[in-house]
């Protein structure tokens, strides 16, 4: 295949590495900055250069923004050739599967929507790395209308990638459990860090406290928007965090303890079925590689 | 010296383990069971047993929950000689080292609170290991009254054994430190764990999540007496960072992407000083060891 991959990020730029590193697909790469482009040829994470609109590629894979994404493919489509296969690697899913199965099902494009669920502390090209997806799950939204050949493609192709799982879900379910997944957890580690004593921290922590704060170095103007964009789920997940937080508080105040071991067993029991299942998975995983 | 370790747990056992590997100190055990004391003579843990009682040892250490640690003490202190270092290694200082410092000074016994800031996720003798405190943090909590060169001979073994950086504070602020950077966070993760998507996660989670619920494993019985042992100090960041989560609520609530953004940025901030801070105290330590 000839693909073109829009947006040489974090995302985009891995997302090339380990195509040309597993495959024999010709890569090409569009993005705003020349010298990113560049230095991707000169690594040879791309065959060359190119644009939505030249018409020359089997799958076009949007690592943009939503907000910019939907605008870019709005504008090209009229050129984009029918029979393409259009992907995109948004980390929200219910707007853009929307629009885009939407738009493309009127142009002939035949759209997947997908989410790596894969990241690193760094972003941008230069944090690009071919094995970021490695054993990573990767999300697909399938809908009435996708194109069956088209998503079985992008799901070959993720597996030659290396990832993990291929996890299928409605695009509104997967928006609901970022929200609990990822997003509840961002907003949490950037409320644990506003306490007066985070400036004696250091001294006295161990892992936990790690864990609590690692992602709160977020871009707020990013991040904004993607908690606006998935307001309603995040704020469903949020309350009933809030909620549980407040049961504690309650014993606490009381000195119950035999609610608070009441709580803390709950939590337990739960985390131990978690952990139980990571683990099959990983075995499962295992298997299948050796 | 001749050290007398109480406890054989992770704890106790990782610092018999530790001593043994580092210094010729001769290490003697106690524990409740046998099989431990056993195990722990055919593995060079310990070079014999012993009790508290027996009147022989240069050093005591506890390693033991504290309401047992007390009651122990107590019993024993009267067949204790004068001039024996006694040290506990409790993970909460307040009532500890108020009760300790009075009795122990009585008995002209040289008491030692220390907190050392390791662990793992398994518990007891097998899970111990060597190399715990390797850079780890110990924090020492004398009073007035402690005793200078028991304190300087206790830090200077914590030295030997491989601990990074020994932190000094009143018990009070070791107290609310801890409430803070490891039972509020236990406390998040054990809430965090406690939602419907639950069950679905494993397939949308990445690291952040995996952050969130890590130590929600709690043991019921151990957590909740802590819990309430440190209740004033865990009620306070508890309810700090209800109000910072619910900052986050309304901010969604009335779509104020102002005042989202703000919040992000403030968070980020934080911990971008926290990260560097952490970074400086790396190369410092990397640079005392080299």
């Amino acid at each position: 295949m000839r693909i073109l991959v829009v947006g040489m990020g974090l995302i985009g730029g891995s997302i090339c590495k380990s195509i040309k590193a597993a495959t024999s697909h010709a890569v090409y790469g569009c993005d705003v900055q020349q010298a990113v482009l560049d230095d991707a040829i000169a690594d040879g994470a791309i065959d060359g250069t190119g644009t939505m609109t030249d018409g020359t590629y089997d799958m076009i894979i949007l690592c943009l923004h939503q907000r910019i994404a939907i605008q870019m493919v709005q504008e090209a489509l009229p050129k984009i050739p029918a029979g393409t296969i259009l992907v995109d690697t948004c980390g929200l899913k219910g707007r853009m599967v929307r629009d885009l199965t939407y738009r493309c099902r009127k142009a002939d494009v035949r759209y997947v929507g997908t989410h790596p669920m894969a990241g690193r502390e760094k972003n941008g090209y230069y944090a690009s790395i071919p094995n970021l997806f490695q054993n990573a799950n990767l999300i697909v939204t399938p809908v009435d209308g996708t194109d069956e050949a088209a998503l079985d493609t992008v799901k070959e192709l993720a597996d030659q990638m290396g990832f993990g799982k291929i996890v299928t879900a409605t695009p509104m379910w997967h928006d609901n459990m970022i929200a609990y997944t990822s997003q509840l957890a961002h907003v949490v580690s950037s409320s644990y860090v506003k306490d007066f004593c985070m400036d004696d921290a250091l001294s006295f922590s161990g892992g936990s406290f790690q864990d609590m704060t690692r992602v709160a170095t977020m871009d707020e103007s990013m991040w904004a928007a993607l908690f606006l964009d998935n307001r309603d789920n995040l704020l469903y997940h949020l309350d009933l965090l809030i909620e549980n937080l407040t049961d504690y508080r309650d014993a606490l105040k009381q000195r119950d303890e035999e609610r608070l071991q009441y709580l803390i067993a709950e939590g337990r029991q739960i985390q131990e079925e978690n952990v139980r299942k990571r683990q099959e998975q990983n075995e499962l995983q295992k298997g299948e590689t050796a």
